[in-house]
């Protein structure tokens, strides 16, 4: 059975909006679960490794026990793969803590496995997109990609009330990321993006956007930055998994960026031109 | 059929065990949702008016949109106890904003409603408890009760660990409250809790210690205190729905309070009084 959508719990899988989990599953009251997703496009997982990886740690980092080696998981999630229809999807996966009865205390529960397969469309990374700006009130653990998702959704919320496409997170007058994506700026030649630590997500496609900056000789700064330098950027950009990096035109209404659009381009091309060249994916568009 | 742990969902109800819920339930990859919770005894929910103000209260906070009044709330909690055996009882229920593929913003979706009955001791509030502390680094709306838990879990687990009943969180210098319950301390014969502002859940349990207070003519601080101020505190009482008023003996193993037994005693005894009051419970132990 070839499907457009996919779900799967510890082994059992099948139309994903079909698929149930028990009550009792300690994702399902307290959130106590991490996650991690990767594009797949011609049946490829893109970097499925470092997916993986960074699911791995921030599993550890939660103290979930995953009872498969990286490995078997790959194995599982590329199955899962094979029985969708030709296309471009976001493979989505995430580990809750077990199946037991609500009490805040874990008790070596066994792990379940969940995934999610579903279409998710390659951007056009000419189009701009809008933002908006809200002070990050999240907590201090932003480096584990749990699911506790509560203020991103209310942020991304709010992007699309406003018509935007994001929400761009600071704390005070340092912007952080946003609310699923990261944000980094393109000022006098230099990309320059929040460091790695506990208030963003080290994303993977950050981490992309940076590798093509050194093979192309920009000059990346890993540093923080404020809103004024935000707004004052040459390019304002955003990645995530399945976007990549995108680039605004506004933020909270006002005109941004626009300013190193040759260099801009360049780096959008060559994160590109990787995926395309593991992929094998034709850009229809 | 009468039974002892019982789940619900959307007018399903069974052996909580055995109940399951859709995959895509937004509750189970965003933790969006809110709960609240209620000691059950004799059949009676003590002080259900007050939880169920308070669940709107956390469904509007999160623009959760609640489909049933809050009479009609009160009707199916009142009706799943109705099936329970006889005994203790908490009754846990969570809004979750809806059913949908995994997408940040929402769509006016249904919102799902879930009921959790399980058997819960009353403590005897004459046994100490012992408590550690942690710095608190939860978000910044903790006035919400939401699903969204892993700092808390976390919390709990370290408190378990260690061989103690609950975790004291702070910011910086500031005691906030517990990982499940609400921290107040006496000294000098009043009772000193932290503000009910965004740091803390306005706890229910809480409000019946200070109205309590008020009764026995006892004055309360309704103000910030500090790690010193609880480390040297006549008395430290934590709250919480199932366990209404308990004090500790130690923290991070250190000796505390144990100066005015007999104001605790007090305020102990006129909790306690007010629940056997209304639910006819009577304490066998």
């Amino acid at each position: 059975m070839n499907m457009n959508a996919l779900g799967y719990y510890n082994g059992k899988w099948g139309p994903l909006d079909e698929m149930t989990v028990p009550m009792n599953d300690r994702g399902c009251y307290f959130g106590d679960g991490v996650y991690d997703a990767a594009s797949c496009a011609n049946g490829v997982i893109f970097t499925l490794d470092e997916h993986v990886d960074r699911f791995f740690v921030s599993a550890a980092l939660l103290e979930i026990k995953l009872h498969y080696s990286k490995e078997e998981l790959k194995k599982i999630l590329n199955e899962m793969v094979s029985k969708m229809d030709a296309g471009e999807y976001i493979v989505y996966w995430q580990a809750t803590r077990g199946t037991a009865r609500r009490i805040h205390a874990f008790a070596g529960e066994k792990s379940n496995l969940w995934i999610m397969i579903k279409a998710a469309v390659i951007p056009d990374l000419s189009k701009k997109i809008k933002l908006i700006t809200m002070e990050d009130t999240r907590f201090l653990c932003c480096n584990i990609k749990t699911i506790n998702l509560i203020p991103n959704v209310i942020a991304a919320q709010r992007a699309q009330e406003a018509g935007c496409y994001e929400t761009v997170f600071h704390r005070g007058e340092i912007v952080t990321e946003c609310s699923h994506s990261n944000v980094h700026i393109i000022k006098n030649g230099r990309f320059i993006t929040h460091p790695a630590d506990n208030l963003i997500l080290r994303g993977i496609a950050r981490s992309h956007l940076v590798q093509a900056c050194g093979r192309l000789g920009i000059l990346v700064e890993e540093r923080t930055f404020t809103l004024a330098e935000l707004f004052a950027a040459d390019e304002v950009l955003t990645s995530s998994t399945t976007t990549f990096g995108l680039s605004a035109d506004t933020i909270d209404g006002k005109p941004v960026g626009g300013k190193a659009p040759d260099l801009l381009k360049k780096i959008q091309q060559e994160v590109m031109r990787e995926f395309t060249e593991v992929t094998g994916y034709t850009w229809k568009r």
